[in-house]
């Protein structure tokens, strides 16, 4: 029998109603004749108890800066209480289950509290229960390090534990309950025709992760992908198949030309960028300078992004929050930056863009066509970004939407 | 430098302000010259959302039978959240302090979940981090097996973790503080006069606290017992120096006739109990009789105390709530009982009544004396036990208070 590992976060498991629901899917894909193996984030909703942020405010009223190691000793709470809960409501419903923490289930990790890295999965625990009968409930979110010291995995930290599982199992898939139906063309907020996606490449939902689209943890994708373990984007809140992540020759296959087929697979955005461009001479002095420009932000801890280096100008943007200080280390540098605040970064992801050409130009002119400022434009093999201002990024969502048939 | 172990329970750090007072304590422990150990409870105020019985709660709510296993794991995070915002309030007083769970701190048990115990006592993550010059704050209640399963101590079970800890690192002293001021003679509530002992036996606060006084856990006392680490009984709220715990050889030192030093020591009570009287024939049918009652007794589950075996007779007594089944089981085996309901337990406890003449009689008189009825009564080498009407006990507890001088 073949393991499915499912994960529900912090929305899906917050009120006995919705731990009943949860409850019906985990029993649902157990009579379909997987091993399920459930991995639980802290109860999300706000103001409970139970919360991680509610625990992080705990522990912050007496102390500001309380060490991270005892931070995830106490965060690790949350999951665990989310979990007990998890497992008592499918004893309830009948079924034999057993609860592990992130240690108990063998996740174990480097030393990096509040963001540490899975070294390795040791889930003797979890095969040995599951073996016996038992739906495993294991903490999202959580580890362990060698030596016996608790850890937290970060952000997306319960996407990690279930993919790292997933993995160490070898899961027919890693389903991602969410409050979403899947993984969309865009965001529907700002494009009212944007479509669920039935499947994408473990490449392309990293891609729009890290562009801003909120649906699973890039880490968390990089796992799976290593084994090809496909993960899938599902809603706790309806029985909608989500969307499927798989290798790209399982997206492709089939397609006798991909550039037909799908060029573009969604858009995503990231307001609140700040571009800067300064002028650093022309060479061979020019070289010299924007050496020592990039070496006094990197001294200062600014972490910049969306490099373009023209002739005698740098362009690169940095989060608005940061655009003072960035202004101040340049000018004590002695340079004399022209910043504009208040941009957004559009990024149309595709891993059929690769070897396509004229992909940036079809964007450039889309954009153009509706009076679109581009400030800024880069590509790589199969993401293309491009700097707009803040007011005219939703036109900008919607126009690439539009120009790549994304709605059809 | 030695160790002094400090246990505080749930009333003592409920809120800042308590948990400042407890840091003060620490604080000046650790100015003495010691290494202090802190042992914490779970924040014991009712209907605090990290109290024990509302982690309890929160599971029964969903499942009224969850395993002994999950409901451990669950009621161990109480303890997690009080020790790492005590380390929080010690952190932010300026003192270097690590927070360990019962797990990291090697609190090694058996399986018995919901009353595990303690088998050993791995202290190497306490000892390096008090080397380095941390307070280390130790979750009380909780260890794990040595196979990972997390497990707590049952009743009383922050104090059994301190004396452990106690034990193993060879400690000045284990300090259990709490909100009264130490050991006393009787229940203030009930005598007026009753006085805070300066000092006690291990044995007698052993037999004070099986016999109703709610002081400290017996085991605890056995633990601490065992290597002759000196406990002291103290409070929270005020300065006083409370009850030190040590060894006869200490407590009577010097005394020339310790039946005039002290023949008891305090006096307990335990109300709700049930008077059986049973006929069971004269001998040899009787022995038969006695014999098949005890084991029906035995076969139905039912813990029995206080057994007198008079000629044809057998006395014995069960908890209140237990008389019914109880009456029940002796009926079905051709037994018919005389049942009194509602009665109490009186000890006088002390080591100086061992091989003293005349205590059991002295007893009798003194409540005869006061027409209070003796239902029954037994003595051990420490102990003497009175069984009266619970409508008598206040004045019992008062009658023998007196007669043994222990307002003086």
């Amino acid at each position: 029998m073949k393991y499915a590992v499912l994960k529900f976060g912090g929305t899906s498991v917050a009120s006995p109603e919705l731990r009943e629901r949860v409850a019906e899917k985990i029993i649902a894909t157990k009579n379909e004749g997987y091993l399920p193996v459930v991995v639980v984030s802290a109860i999300g909703r706000e103001g409970d108890p139970y919360a991680t942020d509610t625990l992080i405010q705990l522990a912050k009223q007496t102390y500001r800066d309380l060490p991270k190691r005892e931070m995830d000793i106490l965060m690790s709470c949350g999951e665990i209480i989310s979990g007990v809960v998890m497992t008592a409501t499918l004893l309830a419903k009948g079924h034999p289950a057993v609860f592990l923490t992130g240690a108990q289930a063998g996740i174990i990790t480097d030393r990096q509290y509040s963001e540490a890295r899975i070294l390795k999965v040791q889930p003797q625990s979890v095969t040995k229960f599951a073996q016996e009968g038992h739906i495993v409930v294991v903490a999202g979110f959580q580890g362990v390090t060698e030596d016996g010291d608790i850890t937290t995995l970060g952000r997306g930290g319960s996407d990690t534990t279930a993919a790292a599982l997933g993995v160490a199992l070898n899961a027919a898939y890693v389903d991602i309950y969410t409050d979403v139906e899947g993984v969309m063309t865009a965001d529907p907020r700002i494009v009212a025709e944007a479509r669920t996606l039935d499947i994408i490449t473990y490449d392309e939902i990293c891609h729009l992760a890290h562009e801003g689209a909120k649906v699973v943890h890039p880490r968390a994708v990089e796992i799976a992908m290593q084994k090809g373990v496909p993960l899938r984007i599902r809603s706790t809140f309806t029985d909608a198949p989500g969307t499927l992540v798989t290798t790209a020759g399982e997206v492709y296959k089939g397609a006798i030309d991909i550039t037909k087929d799908r060029v573009v697979t969604g858009i995503a955005y990231t307001p609140g960028i700040a571009q800067f461009k300064v002028s650093v001479g022309s060479d061979p002095e020019g070289v010299k300078q924007q050496r020592r420009m990039f070496r006094a932000l990197a001294l200062a801890g600014i972490s910049i992004d969306f490099i373009n280096v023209l002739s005698n100008v740098v362009l690169f943007t940095v989060k608005d929050e940061m655009a003072e200080k960035t202004a101040k280390v340049l000018e004590n540098t002695g340079f004399k930056p022209e910043v504009i605040t208040g941009c957004a970064k559009v990024s149309a992801v595709g891993a059929g863009m690769s070897g396509v050409p004229g992909v940036i130009a079809d964007i450039v002119e889309a954009l153009t066509k509706d009076d679109i400022q581009v400030l800024q434009c880069n590509d790589s093999h199969t993401t293309v970004w491009v700097l707009v201002k803040r007011e005219e990024m939703e036109k900008a969502v919607r126009a690439l939407h539009r120009q790549f048939k994304l709605d059809q």
